[in-house]
């Protein structure tokens, strides 16, 4: 598996939500320098314009620090002006903002190194009914990742699908909107970030999912992370769902994908950069799991369709 | 609004879940007179082959009903050899036979004065992780539509997404998946039959979805009923979700769509005929609750995006 | 771990969901015999009045069969005359009905060998809003409950919660609702079935539901299955939520519960017996995986409480 | 009906999720301000200690705002050190301090002249499998509830249950665990805050929780807010489920209970105040619509159960 794991570096910082504050800020230097030390990885993920700058001021930090990019998060949902949306605000000059930050970003992803900007539109959507003008917000959107994808070809725009929250209701909110937006671009180079923990918070099964994606050659980026499909709680990977976290990992093999696996893990009790070290041995004990099955006794499951044998053969494995 | 109601004949048959029955067999002819009685009716839509027989034995006594049809429904998850599949099945013979089931009933809606076919593959899917090759059903499913599809190009097919049921995870299991299927296949007689409570279980926004499928000329056919979001419960439009039918009726009046709305309305409780009775006079009451807010009124809700000033409205409305 | 494996007779039975018959009826005789060949199983239960007969009439079968019997299971949902409920029946006639049912059911018990009899009350409660009165039908739930209760004090009564299905939502829809009812009921010999696939479906922790039933002395029987949060797909235990599911067994020891374990595993696809049979199995190695941890580490999980590095180690112990 | 408004003083001041601050900070005197201008305002509810002070040094503040005050609301969960917890932190010394708070809180109840403190223990749970001694943390949380309980019997103690957030499950995730635990306190000033937000993404019918409660004589304070069952979004009454939360309204009447009614109505897009203004009429217009179908024949609707014509009867009112 030609895989290489990165460290997306918001999980190193702050962690808060509604009512407690789980994890303090951290400097980018701080994180940075955690992130080396994690055994097992092989880049990092920092978020445009809150880690690298408005126009770049921290890419030399960034550089310095001697870690491979595997993507520039463009961050296009946290600053005040976003609130009423990004790539669908009905505000004309907001939306045109978007389109400049995914355009900046995609320019300092090259000076860092890397082909590729991850972008989530979580606040791009709507919480209620008779809150917005559907056909508009979808209109707005394909024209938003238009305008960015022509900027560059040698930039890959992935688009982070997931079903809610900040809105209810997200524009991507799940693998199949997001390809058919990609389509309706008409650009090669939009794909998708398939984050794992999304798609289970959204009723999908992973693997299929990812599948989907790769047939259309627009599986961009995988993240891993788990939830008990209540919602995105971003826990350990296979924590809760460890049979189609496995199948997910399988897929991968099986299809031979390549590229960045990143880990939306936050930890709310205990040091984030222990949670990531323990992602990272997860995951490789995941993959050894598979071998201790073996990857035809799993495509043979597939193939007979016979969950008791399947199950059986599986739980006994773990003995 | 240019839109006639449906009696989906099974509505009025039998009717029983995993532990009671609630509803009792009717034979076609039953169920055809009482469709031709109740008030608003404009047609019906009966099932292939559990109505129509085989080979058309029933056209004829379908026909006598004098009762447009509004679609033949193909059914091919009911019979025993469906059980691992249809249009997914691993079996050649069976996916060839979905395919020969779906192009008789296009040539059998054609003799009973429709121009559409509609199909729900509730038991393509899977149901556990490790249980099917996701990528060849991707493939399988897109094969067989694409088989029906060229038969003729008179006659559409329209699937029925949902996102679980008798799988716990269907091949179509919401608007996108479903048009990025149509799309693959390349045909334009291929589209959406969107139901609001498949859409709402399945954590989609009906509204939303509907403008999708509109914007791609791929909504042929909506059904209406409701339920809690966690499970198919075919109940009365209107009767959890307010807003979110009176919303989707809105975007049927803006789009200025055009059509047939049939009813997957099962009643636990008192008579199946009287429930459609109450559903297409709730249907018309929800239509003219939109006029007495005002089209205009609802579209500048969707412009202001203020939440507390709308609902306050819509509330005040209903005095 | 003093516990003992029961069979579901309705398991090997017929299985059919709203679309489609997943497995055919089976005669009692069938279902026995078939029982009996399961390695690991301890005992069966049978169904009043389906299996068993108004009367009794079975009983002797039943005897013949030389199984133990774990309970009777005493169904008050799928007669005709339960369609409005059978606790919480409007009627007065069915609601004494009901308590019939439960009074010889709690006689017969005693013929076949068994002090507990297991009712679940599917068709009590309600689907919409402004549907029933709430305060009467919990009247009457715990009227009922008393009636039968009063019948004889050495025979137990257990009641099986479960959110929703048949009914959208059900009158003991969790573990802390039946506890309460048992409570008022002022009798000691009324406790509860935890069904762990109801207790997911539901949103409950298993583990935490087992251990609060356990400190009221009332958890008086556990069924083994798993689903996927949405929907009681009865599927086998582990398949879908592993860390809880061996969470739950982990408890069971630790608190050092003795009693009886049943399964409500429905297969789709494969044979009942075969899915039972690995079932068991799954149950033997779920057990042996704790051994594999230790009891002691996984209590020391508990008190460090830190997720990282505690599923670290439970993936770890795959290998 | 003789019921009050609250204004819950968090509600007019900062609004952040984990991507965006939607609301800013504002000061106590502002948000004191701000309510006592709201239209068919009765009262606050400020939170101890972040509004009041540890000390009380706010009470002045409050006192001269001239708004009667609903209850104290108890913050255990906000400050650090109850990051494992309040009432079930595995250091006896946190819990100590929550009773503490609990015990202040109540006195300072009394001189703000109320003789009700809220409680809402969102930190008490956990996560994940294997991460908490569920025995333990249950007997930690009724020895803590004894402990406030016993300080004086003037003021009562309600606890407001939520099914997650911030932990994945709560100690006190429905309104039958929230029963169990004050009837195993053994006093009578401890009882329940329904939230009907939190009942409705925990999967109840609020009508029905509220009945329970209040046949127990539990049933404190009920809080009015809306979401689509998925998360606790915080949105204004009657926004999603309307004909739910007209059953809850209807059910305050029909039983004849009193207190106040407080707003968890959190608005991401316009302002807090006018939030709350919405809410008030809402809740006004719904009590209207109530008397515009009338009780009776609303209580008719539970004897009859058939909802075809309720829902029927209900839709055309709103014409």
């Amino acid at each position: 598996m030609n895989v290489k794991n990165s460290v997306l570096l918001g999980t190193l910082g702050r962690y808060s939500d509604r009512f407690h504050e789980f994890q303090p800020f951290k400097s980018l230097e701080d994180r940075l320098k955690t992130s080396a030390k994690i055994p097992r990885v092989h880049g990092v993920e920092p978020v445009y314009p809150q880690d690298i700058g408005h126009s770049g001021e921290q890419v030399e930090l960034i550089q310095n620090a001697d870690l491979p990019v595997s993507a520039v998060n463009v961050n296009v949902k946290g600053e005040a002006e976003f609130k009423y949306g990004s790539f669908t605000n009905p505000d004309q000059a907001v939306r045109e903002k978007t389109v400049t930050y995914l355009k900046t970003a995609m320019d300092i992803a090259v000076d860092l190194g890397t082909n590729m900007v991850s972008v989530c539109p979580l606040i791009d959507g709507f919480d209620h009914a008779f809150q917005v003008d559907h056909s508009k917000q979808w209109q707005w959107f394909i024209e938003g990742l238009k305008g960015a994808a022509a900027h560059r070809d040698d930039v890959r725009i992935s688009i982070e699908y997931k079903p809610f929250e900040s809105r209810n209701h997200i524009i991507a909110p799940n693998m199949s909107t997001t390809l058919l937006a990609c389509e309706q671009t008409g650009f090669k180079n939009v794909g998708v970030t398939m984050d794992v923990g999304h798609a289970i918070s959204g009723g999908e099964n992973p693997a299929a999912a990812l599948a989907l994606g790769h047939s259309m050659n627009r599986l961009f980026y995988v993240h891993f992370n788990d939830n008990d499909r209540r919602w995105d709680w971003d826990t350990l990977p296979g924590s809760v769902n460890l049979w189609e976290t496995l199948e997910t990992l399988y897929y991968v093999r099986k299809l031979n994908w390549s590229g960045w696996f990143a880990y939306d893990v936050f930890t709310r009790h205990g040091d984030p950069a222990e949670a990531l070290d323990a992602t990272f041995e997860i995951m490789e004990n995941l993959n050894a799991f598979i071998d201790k099955i073996g990857m035809d006794t799993l495509q043979e499951m597939t193939e007979t369709q016979q969950p008791a044998a399947a199950y059986r053969e599986l739980i006994k494995a773990m003995l």
